[in-house]
């Protein structure tokens, strides 16, 4: 843009956020302090917007689309603030719509639905279902802080993905509001419609590009009676990604099948103190948990431990809820201990055929040999969804340029394997670059059609998943967030 | 259109098929009886197209899909032809394109996942998964003569939903064109993605108006073990919506849990010759089945007879897979013998809220009563997707209006009581006069835009979903239908 377009701009949106001001009063906040914290998500890139609002009914949010449309004015939409792709980062500035305070759940114990707002936290959703004996499976490892508006932008997973699906599978209804301010629902108290197009699942994932989520309708299922968990340590990463195609061609369906790659290992050993397998440190592990009724769980751990027998090293099978919480510890603490190989992560989160993932794995290998860099991996191994965290030194130029290099060959080899590039996080503006790699032109051209159809004005999170982003020329701001590790 | 317009249109569509037979060769079909083959389908309501095009490959489709933009000829494409709403006839004329050969189905045993064309029968991919060890759950009645690309093209369902879900629910990925004609996929041979907007939910329900599904990639299930039916009967309908309540209040999950009212036995009861209550003739039933493994089935076969005692008047339990198929007997004979309360059929599949199923058959009653037709109703208690057949004879003016009275009450009444209008069959041209109760004008604006933006020539399935048509206003071809019945 040049000089005088700049400078008129914001003057149009200065004059805008008056206006708005006028009409919402104390909803809107102008302060630093408030325009800061929500400047940035758990990507740490910053951007400072005009305003934060934080509504307090649907007709707020109507005003704020309205005056979004008629000044063309950003709107980011805004949950828990912890996607790691920089999906909530309001990159264009403009105005951030905070939800986080739209926390109302309300219970259907009969007939197992929830409707939720969309700022209800992933662990208050988990919690009031459990107590009613149901269950709310999507388990992101931001639950603590994380929003149901958020998991539904990105269509977030979590360990039970093989088992349980992800978000998705959970949704029967949203509500909101189209980027040009008129409010709709998709899907009701029902578990099936053929009525008319589905954009119930094409804004889910969508990133608040497409609409704001006010509430949703959850589906839920029956609570599993009990669960049993093992830990199992293998010879090499090979042999552990051949166990688990072994105890998938089962058919056992594992709860959780957590893989931790021999760096991840030397991670939570060093954040821990303790190996959990003395005699083979830094080993690769698997994290197994199943889950049922008791009379499938018996059934289920006689197969498993004949697996484990069979293909594992050895084994620490959990025999009470807190030698389970044990075990969960090495999954729970590798990624914190990440840093001292870098100050910088590349957090990615590819998803593999299962027939591929030993390939892939030996590619993984190559990549830290090639890369001089440390490429810690690990993951859900029963959809194959891999994070690899590839760690780099922000202030080290030839660490930086090995880093963009490596991530471009990952996501090359990911592809090139018949996998997809993101199975959780979602684009945001980290895996920008890496889209058209994905998705061939013809496909990128519908989406964003469809984008254009139904926010011409392009007001809702511009800016995301289209317009490409290098996050390692970007430098996070310094913060603490509540998730970080310590 | 003037007639002078319509004139020109005619020429310039028949060029155009000169133009296409140039191209294509012997794939073009334009004999008479080829071409009404496929101006009807399942609602018998029929349109000659001008031509049929049986393509051999995508490229065949692109050159399809090109001239058709080009010239504006409307484009309907065709699987097995059993949609019960208009949804394959074409209505608009142009040209049709027939997938039904395209049948190839591929499994992958390891992963559970079977690749498959367009044309391949729901059938002999319910037997392939089958012989694998693996299930494939959607199980429409249409399910020897569908094909999955219609199955996808309208979210079909069947008895299994309130357990297994629908079609939706076990695709991976789509393969297809754009209506533009580019290629796309959507999604892929993995469980979860997050990159970028999800067109393949957006194509699922979306009655081939946003682009051509040639193959897909189903997700499958192990199979279940085993399986127990009990048929059961009840005072009245209230008593056995009540017991249903009182099942899924349980934390039962029945694969199977159809219901049947007074009416629809008393159609079975004539078309078998038999009753299976002989002291309770003509009285609602409730048809269960539970599945899963051995001991799963054990445990809760105790369960369901307690309840089965509580709550029903007596009860049949199939102990061999030959009784099994002798109870079926009353739910697969039942519509055939509905053609004697009146030629023609209404044939609903509205969707209502657990809570509100009781209320629901009471306005059905009431119903009955104030039209004076016959309303035999019965469905999917367990996702409450329930069949309405609203019965009246086509040369019967008074019946015809009272037919029109009723099927718009009945959907105002569902839509009050927090359903929709259709759960498995979809709008097609059928249901299009109620689609404005069920969405509001923003939702319709939605869908429509999403409709221009991907087919801004508008040649993919014209005229469906969004244009009025009033089915009570059309006579069907007298035809004898592979799954009519006799």
């Amino acid at each position: 843009m040049k000089k005088q377009t700049r400078l008129n701009r914001i003057s149009e949106e200065k004059r805008a956020t008056t206006l708005l001001v006028k009409k919402l009063g104390k909803k809107v906040h102008l302060d630093d302090k408030a325009r800061f914290a929500v400047s940035f998500d758990g990507s740490k890139l910053s951007f400072i917007p005009l305003a934060v609002i934080r509504p307090r009914s649907e007709q707020d949010i109507e005003v704020v689309l309205d005056l979004a449309n008629k000044r063309s004015i950003p709107v980011t939409v805004r949950g828990g603030g912890s996607s790691l792709t920089g999906s909530a980062s309001p990159v264009r500035g403009g105005w951030v719509l905070d939800l986080s305070r739209w926390r109302k759940i309300e219970m259907d114990e009969e007939q197992g639905l929830m409707k939720v707002q969309a700022g209800a936290r992933i662990i208050d959703i988990q919690k009031r279902a459990e107590e009613a004996g149901w269950y709310y499976p999507p388990d992101p490892s931001s639950k603590e802080h994380s929003t149901i508006g958020g998991n539904i932008a990105c269509n977030a997973g979590g360990m039970h993905g093989g088992k349980y699906g992800v978000t998705r599978d959970y949704i029967l209804a949203l509500q909101g509001l189209l980027p040009t301010g008129e409010r709709v629902s998709w899907g009701g108290h029902y578990k099936k419609f053929a009525c008319g197009y589905n954009l119930r699942d094409l804004w889910i994932g969508s990133e608040g590009t497409l609409g704001v989520v006010t509430g949703a309708i959850l589906k839920l299922i029956p609570k599993p009676q009990t669960k049993w968990t093992v830990l199992t340590v293998y010879l090499n990463e090979e042999k552990a990604l051949l166990a688990v195609r072994e105890l998938l061609n089962e058919r056992i369906q594992p709860s959780i099948l957590e893989f931790l790659d021999n760096s991840s290992v030397r991670c939570a050993e060093r954040a821990t103190g303790v190996s959990f397998f003395p005699k083979q440190r830094g080993k690769p592990l698997l994290l197994v948990e199943i889950d049922g009724s008791r009379g499938q769980v018996k059934m289920d751990k006689v197969r498993v431990l004949d697996w484990v027998k069979k293909f594992s090293l050895a084994y620490q099978e959990a025999r009470t809820e807190a030698e389970a919480e044990k075990l969960w510890q090495v999954r729970r603490k590798c990624s914190g201990a990440m840093f001292e190989m870098g100050d910088s992560k590349l957090n990615e989160d590819v998803v593999i055929p299962l027939r591929k993932q030993v390939d892939f794995y030996r590619f993984i290998e190559k990549l830290q040999v090639q890369s001089g860099l440390s490429t810690p991996t690990f993951g859900h191994a029963a959809d194959g969804n891999f994070h690899v965290n590839i760690m780099y030194s922000r202030e080290n130029a030839s660490e930086v340029r090995r880093a963009k290099r490596a991530v471009f060959q990952l996501m090359k080899k990911v592809v090139a394997l018949g996998g997809t590039i993101t199975g959780e996080h979602g684009i945001g503006l980290a895996k920008t670059p890496f889209l058209h790699l994905a998705r061939n032109k013809a496909e990128i051209k519908a989406m964003k059609v469809i984008k254009t159809a139904l926010d011409p004005k392009g007001i809702l999170n511009p800016g995301k998943i289209f317009d490409r982003f290098e996050v390692w020329k970007h430098k996070p701001v310094k913060v603490r967030l509540p998730w970080d590790h310590h």
